[in-house]
């Protein structure tokens, strides 16, 4: 045997004994055996296996995840909203007066009519322009950055006493690396604002700041007279990352159809219905452990329909899952 | 020696082997050796070399290239125009009665005042619908690729005599392997049309789909009763790609500041002065050589100073480049 050959044989064993023990664990622990889970696997071994008539090739492999309800905790509110009024009342402790207009008013009095009115009224531009523009229109992204980092780090859940670390579910977070492993590439899709859930999305599930999309302000690009090129915000929406705003984002961001899809709400339903009916999987993240997490069925009867036609798996965090925030 | 340790000498060797040929080989032959190919590859082996003050993780090594102009020509009209122009042309034998009203009517005379009177007035987003939007909408995503596709495949450059294969500078695709290959993701940024230009930069530059951004139509998302997804183009423009409008969507799409950029025109500026004001690199690629390509200075006066203060390298396409397009 010569030289080449004995290489070649031993970089084969090698290979083989350091990637048996990969190939023998269960890739998805936190999923009870079950259903969904064995839908899941089955589904990713379909488009996986070459020569299969399902097989999809790596650079297809798209899967686009809602995060809010989705990834993390999303009650009792947004995470992301719970920074916002304590950002608002930081500045209105600084600036009393700013309690007598909108958005402040509302959140100084306790009382949310003038935004659910907003809501009510489609007025989306305006809600998403009044809770994440004017609090913050005019610092640069780096002191956007700053602030959000801050709050991030020090961010503990009302409820479940824990940072946002925690607050993450671990068996989506699985799913992320699971599916990764087979050559997915996986973007969040949500309808709060990118530039909030970019400064956690990496550390959280290991996703660059690229694979993270959503809802955005307009920024202003500026260049000053001391040599400085600056992104600052401004007070106006310029883009909305929900119902079909998602497909349409995902089509201007990647060009491709999602071959998986999760959601949580009627927000991601033209998402899921986007992948499910383009030959690929949607789920939908139920919340029904009011033990574990909260159960709801808020905004979701868009998806109840399409779950018993069986174009989306609804995943039940109840039966569904082991656990339901990592361990500590 | 156990078997373990000659295994790893072995594998050491082996990649030694494979690996020399590759680090001996210029990354760049097609440039002259000279002032701009020296400043490429310094910049490159400082931000990459580790321990050095610049060294920046890979995470951050975002390059940002404008297309036309710059990666392909773009004389005597955008590729895609041209394109446009066949389209509404066969439109027209279909149906005669559309030269009577724009953008038509000014196809079909060859007078193209009215496009250049909304350029003037700073009616882009009338321009852009009109030329991009118009002719195209209602075609879904599919029929749109389709036609594109053919195109592309068809078009003869009137002067060169070549397919699109043959109209790619060559040296800017040596540059984009070269980035590559030190740890660079190569982004797109195109004043044209991304779903165009992302049916032909896959092959031509090894770019995927998601790494070619640019401006965009609306599209409407529709699902069918027969239980079809589609994306339906409609006549609007939705972002315009130029000017400030790229350093916006380069925080829009990745969230982080190009290190490289490259361009060639004024639409190029605010892109090319934010990676240079922000530690990177920029570069303009100066259309000097009217034997090879054409040699013009049309919209570059924004660039001039930027090039004087050493702010951007210009890239002499006379001087600095062996060839322009790729050997036949």
């Amino acid at each position: 045997m010569n030289m080449k050959n004995r290489l070649i044989i031993l970089t084969g064993f090698f290979f083989l004994v350091t990637s048996l023990p990969a190939l023998a664990a269960d890739p998805l622990p936190s999923w009870n055996d079950g259903i969904s889970k064995q839908a899941i696997i089955s589904f990713v071994a379909k488009v996986t296996k070459k020569g299969s008539p399902d097989f999809v090739p790596v650079a297809d492999r798209i899967a686009t995840f809602d995060n809010d309800g989705t990834l993390w905790t999303e009650k009792p509110l947004y995470i992301h909203f719970l920074g916002v009024i304590d950002y608002m009342k930081e500045q209105m402790e600084e600036n009393p007066k700013l309690a007598e207009r909108e958005p402040y008013k509302s959140v100084a009095g306790k009382d949310f009519t003038y935004f659910t009115e907003l809501y009510e009224n489609a007025s989306y531009e305006s809600l998403v322009s009044q809770l994440l523009g004017v609090p913050f229109g005019g610092l640069t992204k780096e002191q956007y950055e700053d602030w959000g980092r801050k709050f991030l780090a020090e961010f503990k859940h009302p409820k479940f006493k824990r940072g946002i670390k925690g607050l993450i579910y671990q068996p989506m977070l699985e799913l992320i690396n699971y599916l990764e492993a087979h050559g997915f590439t996986v973007y969040i899709f949500t309808a709060d604002e990118s530039a909030f859930l970019r400064l956690a999305a990496p550390e959280l599930y290991g996703l660059p700041t690229q694979q993270v999309q959503g809802t955005s302000m307009r920024n202003e690009f500026i260049t000053t007279k001391d040599g400085n090129a600056m992104l600052v915000r401004s007070y106006r929406m310029d883009y909305l990352d929900n119902w079909a705003g998602k497909p349409r984002l995902i089509e201007k961001v990647i060009g491709k159809k999602p071959l998986f899809a999760a959601g949580n709400s009627n927000g991601d339903q033209h998402m899921l219905e986007y992948a499910a009916l383009s030959g690929g999987m949607s789920v939908w993240v139920h919340h029904t452990d009011d033990k574990r997490e909260v159960a709801y069925d808020k905004h979701t009867d868009k998806l109840v329909p399409l779950t018993k036609s069986g174009e989306i798996m609804a995943i039940d965090m109840k039966k569904d899952w082991k656990i339901v925030f990592p361990a500590q």
